[in-house]
């Protein structure tokens, strides 16, 4: 357990957290989770403020970051951007309505604990990866830890969620078989965040990691190696292949979601083209993990998904809603995870 | 007083609350306001998190629930149904627009202790009946207790704090007599839910209760059932009548304002009559709680209103700001009477 | 140090408060720095509520106000008026769009322990002075205090945060040159509220005062007429020049921001000049704090701006992100001002 490592340090990839450093994060989570259940106070951050940046919506995230600030005793400040001035690049800012990021950290630093913020898509005019860039600006002014609450490349937050499911269902991970699955949706521009977190996540604990997508959606291929390096290291395998029946056999965990494909984006392409992005991803409306795929996978493998989800679309109703999904399990760890790396970075 | 039936119920009508409970209620809420008063700490559930949904704006729901979960050590979440993925029956839902109901509820109930909700109108296509369908579907998914802050149909919150001031101002509320009046005012689309839940609870007191209204703005057939089946086993009486001045006569209580005609609504039409809604009302223009009409009620006799009110069409500004107006005492009973409730329901 | 003047009063101007109790929270205000920098409980609100209701967009005001109450132990609603009713004057209201600001105060006052209000500009139609007047017509009906977040008159807390920081920077107030400039920014609408607030303040304590500003951009009369009255009360003086080199000479404090210039407003004007406005900024493009004006001030001047500002128009890049700028410690002490103000006031 890692005791020296917390303090004001900002919460934006896992990539440099060491293995040591998440395990104490998953143990903390399983802690407070008791506490919660037993309900005994936990006031770890009294009358400490968490500043939390939306660019976007929120369902589960909002509420587990302000439902988590509470039960640690603090309060978290819902931020939409349309209310306060909009923090944007200081060349982008337009009068009343959006000031420089900078003025916005190094102000916010002062008055309370910790800037959460999520920012992707619509918010940064769909400019791949410019999502991720407003977060490390925020982290480049802000005295105080950043957290990012999902941006277009990464989701670390989800990632903590996720492996604790894992482990809390499972068990023991190591030796575990995780596929991490594209699956068809009709909306063709979800980030790539939750692949892109987990996958970095789960390779620290020697897993039997399977990446299945069609031609097309690959993820970063930085994030890859980083996974790659990750298997030499701690163990495990990693796999990557285009058939999705495939790499369900024998599954202890199908994580099944739909992500886009960055190659039609900007600044790859000179404006998002969202005929071709369409077009790649009715070629793949199949992508589906249905109770057919679910039976290929272990008996007792789990079904995992972020949410929110397009039923019968990305998965049926039978299975998201069934004996195997641990969905609104992983939901509430989301809670649990979040209040530990809060916890630990703005004790 | 009821100790054993609270843990986790929905609080959506007052319909299945027994006359003892609302009495536990009632106590309960007297006692709040005196701590209240006093500035005395009454952490009864400290930490705990309220997600309030509101698909509609709000002054007093809003903020006596935010108000009272802090006073009462915990937190409220003010949710606008535009900044979460708007809570949708499933067929309705629309990408990064809205989200399921199920998943909705399901992923609160692991965060927190209440959801609450308001729902009527425009949020649900100004579909009758529809506001109070939202709130049974969280409440079918949700493990923790859903709670009605308006909806189409009802608004139990209300009538506790009604039944509250008109017992704080009145003594004894046996053989007191209560008009409930419709009144005339230009926004013609308000809910029946005040009408809709005040008299059920009003008529488990044992008073002398008249309602009175124009043709064609009859309550719903199944709440005057309730009404006259409690007055059967509680005494007191129940008639209706169309003459605001006969109804006024020797009243201790005259509740006027204004509800809309459900026959000119969907599903009953194919689409919402709006000019025959208007022509209706126009009609009634008369229909005023004036000083004339409060003199043919009891001297000490109090006017109540829910607020916000159209002060000079459903009450003239020297009733409603006049010495025999309750309505700002009415107002801040919410508070104490919700807090009542959620202590009960959420400890 | 003032102990008994500060219940329930209003915070709309500091013109009613006493030198005394401008000290009295001064004092205050550093003791609470302290005690938030050593994380030390201060619940002097434990359990309280601030409604804060913001007609327009907010960073700093209201993350301060709302991490104010969070430690001093109480809560504050962050109440968008598009939200709840927004408070108008009766005569203006809207069905289910606004609501009497005698009704809203009136309710809320029921509820909490202090009202907060920023308003000004597009919310009130553009009309000079109306925000003012929204502010004291809640105040007018509220019974618990209320505090101006900014108006287009003035900014009472803006002034208290500044003069904190003159103080925690220069020492001694006496005898210190303070230079309120004027400034040139594109958008041609900014309130006048700062230097309606700073300058009646700081000729309390004895200040050599200097506004200097272009023909046209006049402060109010009736504030000059109060800032030189101080000075004949409590010493120091108060000089106006329309030359921006010769004010900033031998300066202590240079506070260079833009202003709107009041001649082509509603009521003066039937409507809003803008090209009139935007014709006279133009002129006085060159008013600009940059480091060659810096340079004419003393050694160890200091720049303040309330932020947000216009980098390149009102004040060079090298100066407000430089050594001798104070402006994140003015708006930190903000935060401090505030919870001063709000600790006499509310407990």
């Amino acid at each position: 357990m890692k005791t020296d490592t917390w303090k004001n340090r900002d919460w934006i990839t896992t990539f440099d957290y060491t293995k040591e450093e998440l395990e104490t994060i998953l143990h903390l989570a399983f802690e407070l989770k008791e506490r919660f259940n037993l309900n005994e106070p936990h006031d770890i951050l009294a009358r400490k403020t968490l500043f939390m940046i939306f660019y976007n919506g929120s369902l589960r995230t909002r509420n587990s970051f302000e439902a988590g600030m509470t039960q640690l005793g603090g309060h978290a400040h819902f931020l939409d951007t349309g209310k306060i001035y909009a923090p944007t690049f200081g060349s982008e800012t337009k009068d009343r309505h959006s000031e420089d990021i900078a003025d916005t950290a190094r102000t916010l630093s002062r008055m309370g604990h910790g800037i959460s913020i999520r920012c992707f898509g619509d918010a940064v005019g769909w400019r791949w990866g410019m999502g991720n860039q407003v977060i490390r600006e925020f982290a480049k002014w802000s005295d105080i830890p950043v957290i990012n609450m999902e941006d277009d490349w990464y989701h670390p937050c989800q990632a903590m969620a996720d492996i604790m499911t894992i482990k809390e269902k499972l068990g023991e991970l190591a030796g575990k078989k995780l596929v991490m699955s594209w699956a068809y949706a009709p909306d063709t521009k979800k980030p790539l965040s939750v692949a892109h977190s987990m996958l970095p996540v789960a390779s620290k604990f020697d897993m039997e990691i399977v990446l299945a997508h069609p031609k097309g959606y690959d993820l970063n291929s930085e994030v890859i190696s980083k996974v790659k390096n990750n298997v030499t290291q701690f163990g495990g395998s990693f796999t990557t292949m285009d058939d999705m029946d495939a790499a369900c056999e024998g599954a202890d965990v199908i994580y099944a979601k739909s992500w886009t494909a960055t190659q039609f984006w900007l600044p790859i392409q000179e404006k998002l083209m969202e005929a071709e992005l369409k077009s790649l991803a009715e070629k793949n409306k199949d992508w589906i993990c249905d109770s057919r795929r679910m039976a290929l996978a272990k008996k007792g493998a789990i079904y995992l998904h972020c949410l929110p989800c397009n039923r019968d679309f990305e998965v049926t109703a039978d299975v998201i809603d069934g004996p195997q999904s641990a969905v609104f399990d992983e939901a509430e760890n989301r809670l649990h995870a979040q209040k530990a790396i809060m916890a630990l970075l703005m004790k």
